[in-house]
């Protein structure tokens, strides 16, 4: 998908939500456990009641990892089961010296049909530039990410005085473009968002932590946002288990409904 | 496995060679692709020949990612026959935030059952932990690597004019011990180990770059080595794909045989 094609989206459903597909057997409601995929059976009622809403979905590749080669096609189930128009994220934060960062390319661009892929920068250039050579796919790069661990390495000053996810943002943009590489940002500090915004004016900024993990939806539109939206706001648990009934579907849609309600008078008020 | 059972490994065979599986279905002899899994079937004969010369497997997990379902299974049983004395390794470079970094060593460490698996270490703490936390499992984490894109941020100096995998060997070093943590440590520069040996004294190195990545044996066991070895020096290429022919196995222990020997000296006068 391009990136006209993405704001489009945007702004046909006056939404900036990403919804996280981080689906756990041990916290789907049990009546469907007695499904023969009970996995891809929860995303498909999660997509059905939500895709109105939703401009990307986000399945974290963990999850299915974690239930070995059926969680595999549990996930490849899902993927085809998202309506074409909607933009996909493999949340796979993968990264490796050049041949191999091009078969873990080719497993989630070509074996599976996803737009994007989260990727980790430690490793530089060559670990990153092949997943940049495919057309109409994107990479969503590590840059300052929302957990603890985030200050580790993250905000260490570098030579020159810059932080080193500031070295990310800088020197990333001479492999790619805002046409097939995107950030993740941690939404957790409105402030922080303005100051990465700052380095990185015209990319979209993948934002994770709106929702169990906390953050302001409202700071991150206030800061973040730019002349194409720039933003994709994820909420995971808050939206997939908001029931753990048989209305979960239902309740997932509600929660959706609820967030890009928000996400339209936000788009009014800062998409400029 | 532990370190000791590893060490005595080492000493039992006179060899800290890993053998890497990456196993790619364009460049195995084409007889075996009649084969129900020509994968499996190329790693077990590889194994077959190496077992008496390698005291570790590594998997590179995008080989088999990149097959869908089916690489997986092929993965999984190709660790099923590894022989259990023997270290294994999933090179997967994984890294996520806490709760996702457990699925994944879930993945690795239960589903699948390795001894070991790459990190990576931008999301910093929170991210390798949940790995740390697995008896006699490892962590194998990225501080300095051999690719050209290891210029990029890796040796960048951060505050108190530590380059950046320092600050990771360093700080690392707070999470876990040399008893579950090791390093991947590039091999083409023989001082530039005998500088991260420095920060790390005690814990093994996985050294990604002999063979076809180049770099020498000698310098990195001169530079490297420890009072327990504290090598894994990794060959690929250069061993599975030493023939393309029926005689592939035969071939592979061959080159397996001649690095076993080289290694066997260099523990003699080196690991002290």
């Amino acid at each position: 998908m391009d990136k006209q094609t993405l704001f489009d989206n945007i702004q046909k459903k006056s939404s900036f939500l990403c919804v996280g597909l981080d689906t756990d057997l041990s916290k789907i409601p049990s009546h469907l456990l007695k499904e023969a995929d009970p996995i891809f059976e929860f995303n498909k009622q999660i997509i059905d009641h939500t895709a109105d809403y939703a401009v990307a979905y986000k399945p974290n590749i963990a999850f299915y990892e974690a239930m070995g080669p059926k969680g595999w096609e549990s996930l490849q189930k899902t993927l085809e089961y998202i309506p074409k128009d909607i933009f996909t994220i493999a949340d796979a934060k993968r990264g490796d010296i050049g041949n191999t960062s091009k078969l873990y390319a080719k497993a989630f661009f070509e074996q599976m049909d996803f737009d994007s892929i989260t990727v980790a920068p430690y490793m530089g250039k060559d670990s990153v530039s092949p997943f940049l050579e495919f057309a109409d796919k994107w990479v969503i790069l590590l840059a300052l990410t929302s957990n603890e661990g985030s200050k580790d390495f993250q905000i260490l000053d570098t030579n020159a005085g810059k932080p080193l996810f500031q070295q990310v943002l800088e020197k990333s943009q001479e492999w790619g473009t805002d046409g097939n590489l995107m950030y993740v940002v941690g939404a957790t500090r409105g402030e922080k968002i303005a100051e990465v915004r700052k380095f990185a004016p015209h990319h979209f900024f993948l934002v994770p932590g709106v929702g169990a993990q906390g953050g302001s939806l409202e700071e991150v539109a206030k800061y973040g946002m730019n002349s194409t939206c720039g933003l994709l706001v994820n909420s995971s648990r808050g939206i997939i288990y908001a029931s753990a009934e048989k209305d979960f579907g239902v309740k997932a849609g509600e929660e959706a409904f609820k967030l890009q309600k928000e996400m339209a008078k936000l788009l009014e008020d800062y998409c400029k």
